[in-house]
């Protein structure tokens, strides 16, 4: 099809639509966007991205993400390293944070399993979690992945090659999410509210 | 709020976050995700933006997005230059020239009127507008806004403030659009639909 747009603005767009959820049409639209905002605002977002690979890396320990060789929560002497907690992705440790209610150690999976799409056990850091809880420093393993399909399987697979030894293992409550509606929650929401009830 | 992202990646997410309908949460996603894909893929996204302004300008005759002093249609020759098509911007001339059943000039408003958000006449390519036709080269000319409210305002300008003279003054015809059902068309679409009616 030919364009009347010039080969810079056609690159760029051609560029943003492999970023997920941008189309043709959101591509074309954030590429004039940009083309009329100050030169050096996209300059500067040019450079982040140029210079993200190069500082950033992956922490040796928890594999989140990092600065240096380990991550900051791995660097915290004061952090109660007895209690893992095992999560899918950096940003599920961003959103552990959050709360500042958890004051462990975490370890990032880097995905879950789905044979769909390729990933099996080799492509996370399972065996290193598996060394780290059986190095016995570990109390209490907590599961913190994703309510889903491939969030169990991967839950169940951890459980059963778990070395044998002294951790507990534990996992996220389920149930109502604060603000939620018990008109409009799912069957298995409801179940699971139900069977974890507590007293008043 | 602490982060435990490291510095680079929050400044991506906040430099992602000046973009129109990103927010905190997607640009956190989008830097996660560009952290996954390799790093020649994100540099070239970087080095685009960074050329974007550079290699783009605006065509001195029409405003619309060029690589050189003129762009595309303005420098082909065998364009028919009495017709001249009036619209908001370059993604439009881009959708006119898709449909491949244009012949004419354009000329690119930079956008409509809109007071609220202090877009008055002076913002707008008006003037040199005015001077085209009052050159008397053009005999159609064809107002191409959007059916918006600003839309129409402008509309309504530029028909006022046109130098007497010979071009006639047209506009895209309103309608149901291909596909749309009779059933779901808003009243003002389908009056439009009834008032302009063909026969068959």
């Amino acid at each position: 099809m030919r364009s009347i747009l010039p080969a810079a603005v056609r690159n760029l767009s051609q560029e943003l639509m492999r970023l997920p959820g941008i189309g043709p049409k959101s591509a074309r639209r954030l590429s004039i966007y940009l083309l009329r905002q100050p030169r050096s605002t996209v300059a500067s977002l040019g450079d982040s991205l140029k210079n993200l690979h190069a500082r950033v890396r992956t922490c040796r320990t928890c594999f989140t993400l990092a600065e240096e060789e380990e991550c900051i929560v791995c660097r915290d002497e004061s952090r109660e390293r007895h209690l893992l907690c095992v999560v899918e992705s950096p940003l599920d440790v961003e959103a552990l944070e959050r709360t500042e209610s958890y004051r462990g150690m975490y370890h990032v999976l880097g995905g879950v399993l789905s044979p769909l799409e390729g990933v099996g056990p080799e492509q996370l850091s399972l065996q290193s979690l598996f060394e780290r809880v059986g190095g016995g420093e570990v109390s209490e393993l907590i599961i913190a992945l994703n309510p889903t399909l491939e969030g169990e399987a991967t839950a169940r697979h951890i459980v059963r090659h778990l070395p044998p030894g002294g951790a507990t293992i534990t996992r996220l409550a389920r149930g109502l999410p604060t603000g939620g509606d018990i008109e409009f929650a799912d069957a298995v929401t409801l179940s699971a509210a139900l069977e974890g009830r507590k007293k008043f």
